[in-house]
């Protein structure tokens, strides 16, 4: 085991667990690289939702391991997009398609370093699926790199002014108001926005604000507040969440079933009163 | 690995499987305690059903290794409830929130050994979410037990009648009939009850009865038999199901789609006739 | 480990990731042997769909290291029906109940080498669920063969023609079409039929060619493609997939939901022009 470069593989798909996708690529890694560990962040990802698979990878990564990061959401699965394996400066990989997907995480763990074509026949199957690059190109990647293969040895090298941009649409702040979009909606009901702290407080809100909220055409007011648990049972509020976004949510109560949303819906959000000195 | 006081850790929650909450707490486990195994109980209970983690936990740990469990179904994170670390007589540890969903399973473990509070800053994430203690301190403490550090050095001991009482609710035996509640649906549509084979018994109901039902406003009669099978397909019978309680049942479908009933309806169950001698 | 004769345990069941099923027979794999390795196949088979769990295991096995493979779809717990050790050919093991669901695997792995029933109650838990096989007799079963348990150590050999038949249907080519059904759905909606590229071959099907198909009670054309891509967003598209039967897909959108289709809908498809020479 000390010989493998990387003893763990993050694993993110949008495969979902019904079928036997995320499975199977575990028994190829498994058959390629026996003693490497996978970490399953998630499988759940919206079918070819890059951006909300960009912004979980992105908020996972800094909490594992030094590792192979698989990750595959891939909408354009068989046409010409490019399969790539990107360096990072932290010292991590990232292996998936070149659709924005792996950029942001790539930032976050210090910049690309690197980026290869995964071109090489040698380190795919034998018979490469047009449909399940996953299982054929991308999971014995992953397994290839933790074994020790070389980035370089997976095909020519890309510049990084040739690759999709980063999937994560930004937020902006105008006029004393924040825009952005839901980006992702837990299972709590949590609507997540690509609202950052600092953005909020260009626009004059901190904790303790009352804000004006609209989401889609819906209006209301909610306290931006520390935890749920500063407003009533049902009631609405915005917080900063584990992912360090700004989130609309209801203490103990579903979000996205009361006001009716989904990802993609508009946010704007400003404030009505400043928090007490 | 001989040097880790635990090699398994497991791991219940409700975080479900659609983010990446149940990866990042993996791979916060895996940055501390590189070698743990961790053995994922389930991340389906339903978001912030405390009495039916606090089942799925009981109903489990006795099939797991001697382990760290790290439960976290916490509807109060960010308030003043505590976070807590219990040793069992069996010698396992369950880490969670002080809230009751640890005590039944720490009952089935031989009972409390001892209770401390998680508030050494050492022993959990530089910066901890008001939001996410799963993994900024319950994680990073199932990790560090694993380890070997003792739970008296996670803080102040807590004594057994200062934490909050079980979350699973009693089922009651009067005037020949047993009243509980559905506690639990299977996948399956199974409804299980809190109604033990013994409060059945009390009641004189035994396997061979005929069972008069009441399930919420709905009434039925089924057999108490010993299989699904006992029944023709689609029809109605009360077994003593893999957890030990009565379940309400259909043969090959959903009771749970059929009668309209979710978590926390009323059962009341009477012997209309008894066993064959 | 090296003592083990399997370090592989493949797991598919349709316990679903809801209730702790799941995790209790990891953890009972764990305490007979802690150091096999499970890959969790899926646990997402409809419930009770056999024929559904036999073309997922089938779909798996190949891509798995030599392994034991516990599979447990099993409509029949509680009933008469045998629970039984397949040795394959290729060297792997299958342990589940006898009711078709193991045995399109057995062919793929080099076919069966022998069969014994799982009834020797040292290998079994000391008091068995009448619900709950997978827990008390399959999952002890998969892990005493991991430790090298022999199979005819569980129980008397079964005869290879007393076995219950393989669970998937087979398609047919009659009058210049293949009929088959919808086997399978995955969670992109794309409808995987039972008619294989060599079955649609024999009724002059290739790719290229543009395909008249009922589904149900609706009628549609759409091209015999390498690739989604091959059609605009939204446009219907018949693809060669990743378990290598035909599937009818819409690129980019769900099929199943646009046609409002489930598992067992019959599939015709017959050429309405033939490829470009």
């Amino acid at each position: 085991l000390d010989a493998y470069r990387f003893t763990t593989i993050g694993f993110l798909s949008d495969f979902g667990l019904v079928d036997e996708f995320v499975g199977v690529c575990h028994g190829v890694i498994a058959r390629i690289a026996p003693k490497a560990r996978v970490i399953d962040i998630t499988h759940g990802i919206g079918a070819h939702q890059v951006a909300s698979g960009a912004l979980a990878l992105v908020s996972a990564v800094g909490y594992l391991p030094t590792a192979v990061h698989l990750a595959v959401v891939d909408p354009g699965v068989g046409s010409d997009r490019l399969g790539i394996v990107v360096q990072t400066r932290e010292g991590s990989c990232l292996v998936g398609p070149d659709n924005g997907l792996l950029l942001p995480a790539a930032e976050r763990l210090g910049g690309v370093a690197g980026c290869h074509r995964l071109e090489n026949p040698a380190l795919r199957a034998a018979r490469v699926s047009p449909t399940f690059h996953g299982r054929d190109i991308f999971a014995p990647a992953a397994a290839h790199l933790a074994l020790g293969v070389a980035p370089e040895d997976f095909g020519a090298p890309v510049r990084l002014d040739d690759l999709v941009a980063p999937a994560i649409p930004q937020a902006v702040a105008t006029g004393g108001a924040c825009r952005g979009v839901v980006v992702a909606v837990d299972r709590f009901g949590n609507l997540e926005t690509t609202i950052t702290p600092d953005l909020a407080a260009s626009a004059g809100v901190r904790v303790g604000s009352l804000l004006a909220l609209t989401v889609g055409d819906r209006a209301l007011e909610a306290p931006f507040a520390r935890t749920f648990s500063a407003v009533a049972a049902g009631e609405p509020v915005v917080i900063e969440d584990s992912r360090n976004l700004l989130a609309v949510c209801l203490n103990q109560a579903s979000a996205a079933e009361r006001l009716g949303v989904r990802e993609g819906t508009p946010v704007v959000l400003a404030p009505v009163s400043a928090p007490l000195p």
